[in-house]
């Protein structure tokens, strides 16, 4: 096969996640494809809508090798969105300008969700799977080629509530009043992901993320049944090995900094971490079980050059010397970001962080 | 003075805050004046505007006093706004149908910074004080009312954005870009917050709770500088007995989990939690410092009394045997909300809570 005979130049990213040691500190950055940079814009608008930029295989690659032109990153990750999944289950998503997504069908009650099929990735999302050879094949070994998925809670909310929410009304009535459909529904979810992840993995994918942008907005209690358990039995399903390489899982739960020890205990190699939690404690929490990445607040790419640097330093500084850490924003760069400071941002990185990989 | 005199019936509340035996938990529920209730609206609709409830006394107590009415509530809060620091430091407070609120003016600059005033609520607020007289005279000693204010940063989120905010991009450019103009504007909303909280006091409210709505937006090392700090500063410069009796203060920072043992060493009484927090957890790690306020997810509401049972049961449990715990919801109650459910919800912390107050 191609792809096992193809050497990776930089495996800084997969090391690290597996607390093997580095030269530096790898950085990527979540959303790095995407609309801060002129050259995403324009490819978009040629695409027409942002589903239509998804399924074009070759699209797609093209945005997903953007940031690489630009900036020394560590990592490329797929471009593609959170919620193919239930678009693949038949709901219907699309985008209306200047708003988030929106799905045509929603499901609700249990006869609802018992009509849903888990998803054949090979045969619902072909397009996801050409995408990944697409760009392992225009990597060409350059930098390790992240996968990923939304978290079953995080895809279900939106399936139920047919979009975006602020206080996930509908979806949290169900779990609350229909606990058992609730845990069909987050059961089909969990074993379309593995397909889904796994195919990934197949057609090229050398790590995965399971994105669970809205476990934060669940209770203590509730998070461990009906966000943490579901990406659970996801890990466990997952393809170990591929290429002769171990493909590490990274587990970022927004808002779920209370829950570190929890999710170490998932078996997921790394945990994804937002701002507001201290890298140097959540290192001391999690005591050696997981790597962690983050955790930049976004918004510090709107301050000086200067700023951004101190931040990085303050970040670095306190996750401290050896491996485990892959530097990223806490969550995705925003729209209205200067391409200059997002190279200020790796640059920073790359620099300060050798000091911290020193040989013994 | 007419206040001194005027014996509480119920002091369940202020006992709880303090850590002070009681025979039940009392309860009370943010946002308990509000749309969910059809006699709110009805006023609401009489005043016209939202704004025009706040700053008529009489309707403010009317409204005050209409959760009271219906249960068996063990606390009054003051019906306003947290906007109204700002309002009187002439940024022209207004709200929009089925929008947050806005301002006419906007701060961003140090020199727009340094224009400001710290507010006289005597000369500028007088509505407020005003409102929690008639209250007092109203509530006739049956249960405490709790006054309040909006955190410095929560105040000055709004101001700078003009404002609700997604990601804070203003206001966090101006702390990364502009730290001592930022800090400028902070300390003048905390002098503002002292000499308001310290009026409300004196005008009769016998607890205070700041309200940091957007503290957890910020990093962790962002969050001590520019939101806990300041409301350290407020805690110190707080009357701390009136009437005879200790008047506890409630700090919450909704998102603020991580944060607690910090929050704990600011001189508060009590740390409110949202929902995100095992509250039995929380207990442990402040260690006795303060008392807790929460914390079931407004959203249960939603669901049958049966299961808000259930929830509060959980709630009662994980925090355990003694005093020290005021419940609550851990954000405000939704206008969606059925009263009815509002009302299951208050006679099971009565009811279920009793066992945990046995005299040993």
């Amino acid at each position: 096969m191609g792809l096992t005979m193809q050497e990776l130049k930089n495996d800084r990213l997969l090391r690290a996640l597996l607390r093997q040691s580095v030269d530096r500190t790898p950085v990527w950055m979540m959303r790095q494809a995407g609309r801060y940079l002129p050259e995403y814009r324009a490819t978009r608008a040629r695409a027409g809508d942002f589903m239509g930029l998804c399924t074009n295989p070759d699209m797609a690659c093209e945005v997903t090798m953007q940031p690489l032109a630009r900036y020394p990153l560590d990592a490329a990750i797929l471009f593609s969105d959170i919620l193919t999944i239930p678009d693949a289950m038949g709901l219907g998503l699309y985008f209306e300008t200047g708003e988030g997504p929106k799905f045509r069908k929603t499901v609700s009650t249990p006869k609802e969700i018992e009509a849903l099929s888990v998803v054949d990735p090979q045969a619902d999302l072909p397009y996801v799977l050409d995408a990944v050879k697409t760009i392992r094949r225009e990597l060409n070994g350059s930098v390790p080629l992240i996968g990923f998925s939304g978290s079953p809670w995080t895809l279900a909310t939106y399936m139920v509530e047919g979009g975006s929410s602020k206080d996930f009304r509908r979806t949290k009535s169900l779990i609350y009043n229909e606990p058992e459909a609730a845990a069909m529904l987050l059961d089909k979810l969990a074993d379309s992901i593995i397909q889904y992840l796994n195919a990934q993995i197949l057609a090229g994918a050398q790590a995965v993320q399971i994105f669970d942008s809205w476990g934060g907005a669940l209770s203590h209690h509730a998070y461990q049944q009906f966000s943490l358990a579901p990406m659970k039995k996801i890990v466990a399903g997952l393809i170990k090995e591929h290429e002769g390489r171990k493909v590490p899982v990274i587990l970022f739960t927004k808002g779920g900094g209370q829950w570190l020890e929890l999710m170490a205990d998932t078996g997921a190699d790394c945990l994804g971490l937002d701002w507001t939690t201290d890298i140097g404690q959540a290192r001391t929490r999690v005591g050696g079980k997981v790597s962690l990445q983050g955790n930049m607040d976004p918004a510090v790419l709107y301050a000086k050059p200067e700023r951004i640097r101190e931040e990085v330093a303050r970040i670095l500084k306190s996750y401290g010397s050896g491996s485990g850490h892959v530097f990223n924003l806490g969550h995705g760069v925003t729209p209205e970001v200067d391409p200059a400071h997002a190279g200020a941002f790796f640059d920073a990185v790359h620099e300060l962080s050798q000091q911290y990989h020193q040989e013994l």
